[in-house]
């Protein structure tokens, strides 16, 4: 561990049991009928490089979606603050998980309500079991549910690594200041080729 | 409520029964010996007043302060990543409460170990209980705790009102980010001013 | 609040707004041809008649039922103890709730993994938006999910009433020495007569 | 992992890194003058053994105790059932750990308010961040913290083994009719013996 002078920002190792954690990469994010709508597909793009890699190396790989029930009661006050949410109301085109993301038959779809991929579902249980120690975080957005699970990743002692190409926001300003909060305090912020030549690294050690 | 045409930014309202959350005002934040020192104690004065009214009122005030266990073993991936965090294993000097929002011998301080005031700790449980709806949240930093705190008060079904000038940051660039997110996603950013009437007119009405 | 002698069995009060969780009264703990199978419907036929009076007051009721996602990856350590829980992989004959309990479309349905409804769900966050602060249980069964859901009751800060006529187990002695200590350390064990009494008396003074 | 013809009670394996959790070894539980106070200290001796192993082939020692803050506020709905709880606000006499198994200064002590040692606590990321994948369960209440830990451990993924003589609970009633719910559904209740010749035999294959 590297530290600076002041004592922030002290570098996370990659541990030895990675698992992908694809963010909310739904329809809503990517068509501009939704409010939602972000200007650029590079993320999921960015992300379906990374997930096909794990996949290739054995590097278990989950999903979120968010769905919510009846009349969106389980969705609290966040959809108070954001009515916009009570467009995934049940299962509905805008919360399909993308087709360049598309899980496979026997990887975790994980339903959330709320910001955390860990908030309000077993993530973390999961995660446990299998015995993981690092979560390579994927999708969107920057600054709501890719941040809100880092920082939950941090809390719950899961090692995050943030894929920068891998994860957007609706403009550069938010995406940029989060991403270096998430670097200051949360998480190692890695590029696309970083976190793919960890990957590959721990598979060659035979750790995967 | 209201919102804008993109279905963002929804207006919570203020509840029937708010808590005042006073997080982290300690030493370490307001001491140029310590490498968490703010440039400002204005933060610390704007919460003093808030606490002050809220206190005259009957509105329950409740204080966090971070304390790390033996060799901070509880500290997990966060001390890590901050190694300044080890400043504050064990009952110091530097997480002492600031004189200034001293907790008074009926108050609850909670102890905590991460960035939200709720993780780890049995704060959403005692809110709960006491029938508290909205938390005006005070203290250190914007970018850390404060946002932690109010991302998972939504969370858990609590309304979050920041008060802008109870809170601040180390640069004035992480602190406008994250109230603009806040306001955006997660929580009303009111004025010490706005934040002081809506307390004193939920006590006109009688409901605290 | 009464108490006996040594303090142990405070009575807990009824609060001013309830909401009734059923639990998990899915086939699986009906049908002859699952491991899971109780001796008797009559729990399934007291939960229905408290359901029904509790639509008529207008006390929100909320379902649960366990489905585990791809090769049951979610059941973590739980389904490890437990091998026959395999049979709630996906979504299945087993897993349906009974029909004479049937969630209305209106009414919330949480699909959950372990033994309390709390865990790895959204439930409290929503309880705590809804403004409830007292939760009638019903379902089954009493030595699993029903005391796990009602401990986590009391630790969130929520009062935990559970029916007896409306929560069995695979035996007797299981039922009772569990109905025991929830009375003793976490609940309320109320007669299905007396529940109703108070979902009514609660209507009458209009708090409902 | 074995199983029984109907799919419950399959046996867990004890996993290769061991932690000690010893749950609320308090003076209230060994003392005539608290109401808490056991018929025996049999117990305490059996904990002070397995601590002793685990300290000697270097397996972690966790400790909990219950500790309340200003006038119980953080006791919640607990303490209104079980207003003898109010005997532990504040460090006081009856909180103390009992001597025979005194922490050590490198250990770490976590205070809790509810019946889980991981409800409002940082344990589960302790845990998590040691590597930590089984828990061996020591301490008081079988019927109340000893159970309602055990099926969090499950719950959050790890793997807990209950050291029948080091537990015990005011009745023998209560005692063995949690070890049996225990043993069916969440976890291993392995002998002092056996618990111990786990650890030893972990610690000869270098895994410790």
């Amino acid at each position: 561990m590297t530290q600076n002078a002041k004592g922030f920002g002290g570098s996370l190792e990659f541990g030895a049991k990675p698992a992908v954690i694809s963010i909310d990469l739904m329809r809503c994010y990517f068509d501009p009928a939704s409010s939602f709508c972000l200007p650029s597909e590079d993320c999921l793009e960015s992300s379906a490089r990374v997930i096909a890699v794990a996949r290739r190396l054995g590097v278990p790989v989950i999903h979120t979606r968010v769905v919510f029930g009846a009349d969106g009661i389980d969705g609290g006050v966040f959809l108070q603050k954001i009515p916009a949410l009570r467009g995934l109301i049940g299962d509905v085109a805008m919360n399909e998980i993308m087709p360049n993301v598309k899980p496979l038959s026997d990887e975790l779809v994980i339903v959330k309500q709320y910001a955390s991929a860990f908030f309000g579902t077993s993530l973390s249980s999961t995660l446990r079991t299998m015995g993981v120690d690092t979560v390579l975080i994927l999708g969107v957005t920057t600054s709501g549910c890719i941040r809100a699970t880092a920082v939950d990743a941090v809390q719950l002692g899961f090692i995050p690594i943030v894929v920068r190409e891998s994860v957007d926001d609706r403009g550069p300003a938010p995406h940029e200041a989060n991403l270096f909060d998430l670097q200051a305090k949360y998480a190692e912020v890695l590029s696309e080729g970083e976190a793919i030549a960890n990957m590959e690294k721990i598979a060659r050690d035979g750790d995967v």
